[in-house]
């Protein structure tokens, strides 16, 4: 039994943090804090907890987290992370930081895309990036995960295969992605209000999105050379869901069949628990995942490219689902355990 | 041909009656502004009217508006109008206002629920409120229209046969209603996010909400003595519509027929354009009126009650819609125009 | 360790009964059917399922169910129930259905509301109301379970209290309900289409839905006087949940307290683990249910009426959550096992 | 003054198309079909229309429609509109055609999407592509109109400039389109019902959808080269409107800029009333253009390949506006008539 605090409870990923970690037999959560104007029982400002969990959400105290907690789970805007984990390491502590500060290695391009200078580059070095089905033997041993972000999540999974195999150009990778709401987080702004939203439907960030550099970082490490892909994410009028459709040239030209390579990424993924490999002619939905922790993908293969479609819920596999299996890696938990 | 102004025009009242006057033979927009940080074209605001209209969205100068229109709408929040009805009267201007300031008679029960002091109960006195089905002899010669509420209009539309004919209990009214989300306005807060309202319901201001006594000085007025409902509103995860659902009791316990009733509806509305009584077993739909300014009525009777069900688009019937309503027959246009 | 059958697995309470009991770990899922066309694994007819269950879901065989089944949770049609359960007992097993053919203990009504005989009076006799709430001890030890209906359990729970209590004017209930589109089931017909529900709301059978006869005989039993409901069912355009607003007459007029009525109501369920009653002038929404099994219940009391809020998920408390409560109250697991 | 006809006024686009033309002044619609069970005032069948339109809907007769009218439109389902049209030009009426049917030139194309035989040979050679923006000329002598499919009028006029100017790689053209559900008719299938879609986003005809043909005919032609694109389309949850997103490499690798595109977008479709090209980093959303019938077009151009993002409503410039628009065209009548 280990005693967990979350801080940013009160975003989407720290709510789904807090239903997911309810569920777990080895797990107590013992500090729940946030950004709050004043102290409010968690189950008051999320009323769906009432009768299941008594804890006070507070302002963050770092002090008494580390106290009470062995493992953090922070929950945060990017650039609020970097000011907490060096204390929570300095006091002994594991952390699992699901915000971008220490995602990218190069704090150059973070400085850039995230507007703003690093402050801890320090630990930036030994964080180790939380996609388990590629670094499941760093994270077993790391203090400090740097929890993937959503879109990289299921762009990355979906063609890492291709890959690693090198069987694709690589220069020609386009990813055209779709992204439920609360992808955003709980922002407050007129562009997230209901009637702006529903029944629309819209590109963002057109090709020049934070996530970006995240999936060209990880692919390039994965290729053993640099990749930089065409990422145009847009915006679904529903809550949870990401999917993915992304589009490849073969490196070379020729009637290929879809069931081969089908038959290399079930291959490939073949002790993943939470990787589920369409068969032929087989695509994934946003609902075939939605609630679970798992990636579902389906790949088609034509005479001159490669489509693959793939799907995870952003708050679960995305985010907060990944977070805990991070956390079960790390502890020795069945990895599966809270996330069935 | 009219020239008009349109004050508020970046709400969704506002954007409503843009979209409805830009079809409007005879009403020339000469001026659209509203609270805003910079000028702007209302087709940047709103890309949907590139192409349609080219005007410049400025901050409300009450001066330039008097010198280009005739007529002024203003769709602005509750207890700023009344800063600017005065001026607009006194240079000769006529207005229709879609808030609340002067819908209430008693300025009382106005602060009671609008929090604030009323500032002009010298126009308030000669205001007519905005409903043609009742009071349209009044409206073809006001200078001053209190247009009104969006679930008044649809509540008193559909309950005003009953007490004009005295056929009910009036101390039993119960009014359950449902909203779309722009019923509360392009309003920038948590609740009003998509992730919050979508795939959820709720009721709000339970039996406290501002439009009852609205709903009470209509009825009674109608009544001729004091009529006082339970009005229970709430938020519908769609953006446009309302359906009521309204209960009362018999005076006198009985079999009686729902044909008959719907008869005398008929007979009370025969000559509304706007008005559409269903006939037996039939009942109206949120998308039988979406963007149009109907308002549709059903009928039951039961041996001790009457359910009544109507709707309307709280937008147009409930807003914009009605506004132009009543313009149209402050200058003598055809009733319809621009609203079929 | 029990072993339970599942039919009729494909409609959504189906669906949502193999999701919650694959998460109980005293239960083994040892067969699925329902009306198919051809055999087919459970996880290609829902892709979520995919690598937690690898059962095939096959025509009903009522012989195969009964020879590896302790209990069979039916959820099918209604009239298709009664066919099965006589045979299910028979071979020694319970049986907890989820249909509306055990639920009305007069046959004349249900001949009337669900339009065909009754074959099956005998079963029918012993058949306990499955509302654990009100008829826990006898739960125990039936052998058949008539599982509620939705609006049922919603509308009897958020009423029982007052019932019990002998509060209120019994004749003058109103039951304004909303409901998520699953509760209609997977009813393949136009008017469930998306585009015909999706930005619309609607009443639908006014005051002659098949649940209301439900609701009459177990608030009349409360009472013990003859209840008749007002009950007016609308169609909510979103998935899961159900709200009802309940107006009913106090017995003497006169200012009460919401307080001391809240009071009663949380003494009269204080060992109810699913029930939730809100403090005043908090009232439940959807969202705070949805995917849970509880019932929240939001109460106002005025000079001379009550209000009372009240929501379930439909698919857990007014279906299968309930049928699973139900399960481990018979065999004696934590009432709250896999529901939480 | 002309007299028209709709046949297939009970599917989605026959809806629009008399919404459409009940607005228009120089049109009376005489007569309405559809494939109905029993003859239905179309305002009972729509209660929306109510007040506005007194026709009867019924059965099909040729005979009859060619009596009354001058030009008919026909809503019908591929396949359906070869079998009437033969007749409708015999009897010396003008048609425009919604359907597949005359659309696609080469029959061997057809035969293998549709599935069916073509039975109208005859006619196909003389059929007009009723694309207004690429064959004006040719619609206004024209007497059968192959109104375009929703997805290659989207997909075209967001590509024409690029092929009619030879700036790209015409080998790598991938379309990532994404439709409301009306554009797939109002058909009655488990997968269209609302609990289905909801919160659900997918792809469907990954590359194989019978729109593929139409768009590589079209591009081809403008392109004086066989062009075949990569087209995924898919389903979004909400009512209407389809947003393309389109990838294509530059025929010469190095740094563009989007405001030279857009200014050849801009002047190439300088005289279109219904075409928008948006300034740089300006891109549109459904919102935009939903129940209008712009097309509205933004474009990006990074150092290797050009990203465009097109919109329109798949019911009216997708279907039922071009349809009046490409009327208006062969009548004479100011081409925005009843369009703006």
């Amino acid at each position: 039994m280990i005693n967990v605090g979350i801080v940013g409870a009160t975003g989407y990923a720290g709510e789904e943090l807090v239903d997911t970690l309810l569920r777990h037999p080895d797990v107590r959560i013992t500090n729940i804090s946030a950004k709050i104007d004043r102290s409010l029982s968690i189950s008051d400002i999320f009323p769906k907890f009432k009768g299941r969990i008594g804890l006070i959400c507070t302002q963050p105290d770092i002090k008494e987290i580390a106290g009470i907690c062995d493992l953090v789970f922070l929950a945060l805007p990017h650039t609020v992370s970097m000011d907490i984990v060096p204390k929570l390491l300095e006091a002994g502590k594991k952390v699992i930081d699901l915000s971008a500060d220490y995602r990218l290695k190069d704090t150059k391009i973070y400085e850039k895309f995230y507007n703003t200078k690093h402050k801890d580059k320090l630990h930036l070095a030994e964080a180790v990036y939380g996609l388990p089905e590629i670094y499941r033997a760093k994270i077993k041993d790391a203090r400090l995960i740097a929890n993937p972000g959503c879109y990289p999540t299921v762009s990355i999974l979906a063609f890492a295969p291709l890959v690693a195999l090198n069987l694709v150009d690589s220069d020609s990778i386009i990813i055209d992605a779709k992204s439920g709401v609360t992808g955003a987080g709980r922002k407050i702004a007129e562009g997230f209000l209901f009637s702006e939203i529903n029944e629309d439907f819209k590109a963002y960030k057109v090709d020049v999105h934070q996530h970006s550099p995240e999936i060209n970082q990880e692919l390039s490490k994965l290729a053993g050379k640099k990749i930089s892909v065409t990422f145009v994410p847009h915006l679904l009028p529903l809550n949870r869901g990401i999917l993915a459709t992304i589009y490849v040239r073969k490196k070379v030209r020729g009637k290929g069949a879809s069931s081969k390579l089908i038959s290399l990424y079930k291959k490939f993924y073949k002790k993943e628990p939470f990787i589920r490999i369409r068969d032929e002619g087989d695509f994934p939905t946003i609902k075939d995942v939605v609630r679970t922790n798992f990636c579902d993908i389906g790949i088609k293969e034509s005479v001159d490219s490669i489509i693959i479609i793939a799907t995870i819920d952003n708050l679960l596999k995305g985010a907060a689902g990944q977070a805990v299996q991070n956390m079960n890696i790390m502890y020795k938990f069945p990895e599966y355990t809270a996330l069935l």
